[in-house]
């Protein structure tokens, strides 16, 4: 095989630089509650909850894509941080840190890989394709059931009630994945009682 | 769609136990050395790796089924604990103890995607496929690189020389990767220097 080294040579710059997404942490708490959830163990949950949950997509689904979108979708935040669901302030200006730090981030890549991570990233945020309704709704479940086995840690934290959390998260979920949507409503209400 | 409860909590059971993997600690730091990495964060890394740098693979691979290989493949590690790959003595009965680890995790799922993600663990572990054999020269690349650039935190402390850091590595890597082999081969003569 004939290696471009320069083009080894950025991968491997884009490789080293996502080690940071390790030190982004969410305002989701790992199960027992020792300390805050980081979104590059978040996106591997995500990983393998879409291996092993597909069949309960909405739409049958590119597994592949599904899998690439779930692994880079949070990428973004190693610049423009994470803003917590519940946060309107944070999530004001959002879009725009976000685009920047796509920005930055992705052209490290060589132009092709950039170009196609750069369009699974906004293919899950546009949230229209059948791949990227079932990613971001398990993006959705996730964070659900760590609360839920966490007595509601994090929406105690921020004073969510059940209500706010149904509003903010049943819509997506139900897009994505009816099945998970109904699994959901259930731990809320369990949840509540 | 009809979905059996038994199976969706048998599924869940599985997605809330292996949260677990985010304490299991590996002898790799991150790359601003504030801690150690543990196997949630290094499954994610090899993850997005897999996608990155397919075109070095040895022989063209299936990119989902190495993507769902990395990231299932230290699962086991939740109750087998990580085995540093130069402690001779923690390996001794690896192999029984990550048996017995498989049987017990892997069995929480329906018993069709038990046998799915067994089937994976062992193509990993067997490294003779396309897949497994560029999904294990992954897994040894990205520790090489962290300690490439953190000074050789990892190998100084178990006093490990560069001649072991090949000797252990050179023949798994190459094996899955040339290219990749002959990278880490620089990275490693460049580190001793």
């Amino acid at each position: 095989m004939n290696v471009s080294s320069e083009r080894l040579a950025q991968q491997i710059r884009f490789v080293i630089e996502i080690d940071k997404l390790k030190h982004v942490l969410r305002r989701t708490y790992l199960l027992d509650q020792t300390r805050r959830e980081n979104d590059a163990e978040h996106s591997w949950h995500l990983a393998v909850m879409t291996i092993l949950l597909q069949e309960y997509a909405e739409t049958p689904v590119d597994l592949l894509r599904v899998l690439k979108m779930v692994l880079i979708h949070d990428i973004v935040e190693i610049d423009a941080g994470d803003a917590a669901l519940y946060d309107e302030a944070g999530n004001a200006d959002k879009a725009e840190r976000e685009l920047a730090a796509a920005d930055r981030l992705f052209s490290l890549l060589p132009r092709d890989q950039a170009e196609e991570i750069r369009d699974l990233w906004q293919e899950f945020e546009a949230r229209i394709t059948p791949e990227a309704r079932f990613a971001r709704a398990l993006d959705r479940v996730q964070p659900i059931l760590h609360n839920y086995h966490t007595g509601g840690r994090t929406w105690r934290e921020l004073g969510v009630t059940a209500k706010q959390v149904l509003a903010k998260n049943r819509d997506v979920v139900f897009d994505g994945s009816p099945a998970l949507g109904e699994y959901v409503v259930g731990l809320i209400a369990d949840a509540v009682a």
